[in-house]
């Protein structure tokens, strides 16, 4: 099987200018497919502020009313995404930006929750993903980078978790490519001490990992976030790193150590 | 050889949610295949007001310095583009929306002016628009929905006039398609009397065009588009019509004439 990266990033580096071009001319250098997934790191915040329209955020998930869906698209679809793709290609990397309408990518389902109103934000499942649209960009040589923004097929767009994305989408194409996944943000890994930034947790296995849980290590939002690595593990990904952006492409290609494997 | 219709839409059609939902819905029924580029209409400037970013043109044109970059990417690339890609699937039209960026698309210059600095304004070219990919995207049965944000291939994305752009790119596949190239807006055609909406001039030849520009009856604005008009004609466009959008899919196929027919 053809190798395949899926690649989160996430964070300070869609924040900071030149650690995304860093970024991207690294990536560009990798040699191996790949496809991009990001987030909206505090862009998205920032310009709710400047607009005087006030967050919600439940258990770190952004409540999205009208006005925050279409910020969210706004900076995600358009600002980043579109920085993305024109500094892959100034690497000679073709890519294509990507939402979860275009092609009809990836139709979520709007959140039911009767306790919380989470506004128009959209659950996925493997079901969600238009593999088939995948692969003819896979087949015209193009590299996808794609958003965190979704839709139901009825003419709403919806704001999906990126991390959720990155992982519905390595476990889809699981079973067509050796699917590595990534995930790349400003910390070098996985913790054990939440304020010593050396301290990371180079492997971790189920039974470790539920060891940490227990006894409070790995905290609240690391959670379902490590729970659906395993899942994705289960379902054929080979191999999950959390690692820190610069070190992304040598945790890649050198099988280095300064990360998270989760195994 | 395919019949492959151009449509490029801007004004109130784009900035008002009804508008443009009843107009996706009513292109949609065209049975045709086709390729939507959009501009921004006023919402780039009302978020420009919002976040008092101060806003410049010259001659109709926006100059474009790095923050109304941004807010031109947002808007364009992001909220319009993705809206309108929504909206079309919705209607069972698989489509893809893209700027030049994505898929290298357009490849634009930014516009040299030793007398006018525009900014990030990228100028294009029949050599500018990626055909074969367009080519590649028709194979896969997508409707391409292009917003008017272009790129450098140097890591800089640019701001380019939508009307050029569809003309451009209608000109580009005139030799693979039977192409008719519509302009639609809130008017009901180019006006005689600008203060009549209903002195419409239906037809509308180089001839009769010289005169009415002499007369000064066809206004500033208006000329570069109309001559940009007879040069996509010489170069093998079959027919160019600008209209209204309400009334744009009776246009294409009841070929009736509540609007004005370029030839």
């Amino acid at each position: 099987m053809d190798k395949l990266n899926i690649i989160k990033i996430g964070g300070n580096i869609i924040d900071d200018e030149m650690k995304l071009s860093e970024f991207i001319a690294s990536i560009s250098s990798l040699n191996e497919p790949f496809i991009l997934v990001h987030g909206g790191g505090k862009l998205a915040t920032d310009l709710a502020e400047k607009l005087n329209i006030p967050q919600q955020l439940i258990d770190g998930r952004r409540v999205t009313n009208a006005e925050t869906l279409k910020i969210a698209t706004m900076v995600y679809a358009g600002y980043i995404n579109k920085t993305i793709v024109a500094l892959l290609q100034k690497n000679n990397i073709n890519s294509i930006g990507l939402s979860g309408t275009d092609g009809n990518l990836i139709e979520a389902k709007k959140r039911k929750n009767n306790e919380i109103d989470y506004g128009f934000v959209g659950d996925i499942s493997k079901e969600s993903i238009n593999i088939s649209f995948l692969e003819s960009m896979s087949n015209l040589g193009l590299t996808p980078v794609i958003c965190a923004i979704t839709h139901d097929k009825k003419g709403q767009l919806l704001n999906t978790n990126a991390d959720t994305i990155a992982n519905v989408i390595a476990t889809c194409l699981a079973h067509l490519f050796e699917v590595k996944l990534f995930y790349c943000f400003e910390k070098k890994g996985v913790l054990l001490n939440s304020e010593d930034e050396n301290s990371v947790i180079e492997s971790l296995n189920f039974e470790t990992f539920q060891d940490l849980k227990n006894k409070g290590i790995i905290n609240k939002g690391m959670i379902p976030k490590i729970e659906n690595c395993f899942q994705a593990l289960a379902n054929g990904v080979k191999e999950i790193g959390i690692i820190n952006a610069q070190n992304c492409v040598n945790f890649i290609t050198k099988n280095n150590n300064e990360g998270t494997r989760i195994k």
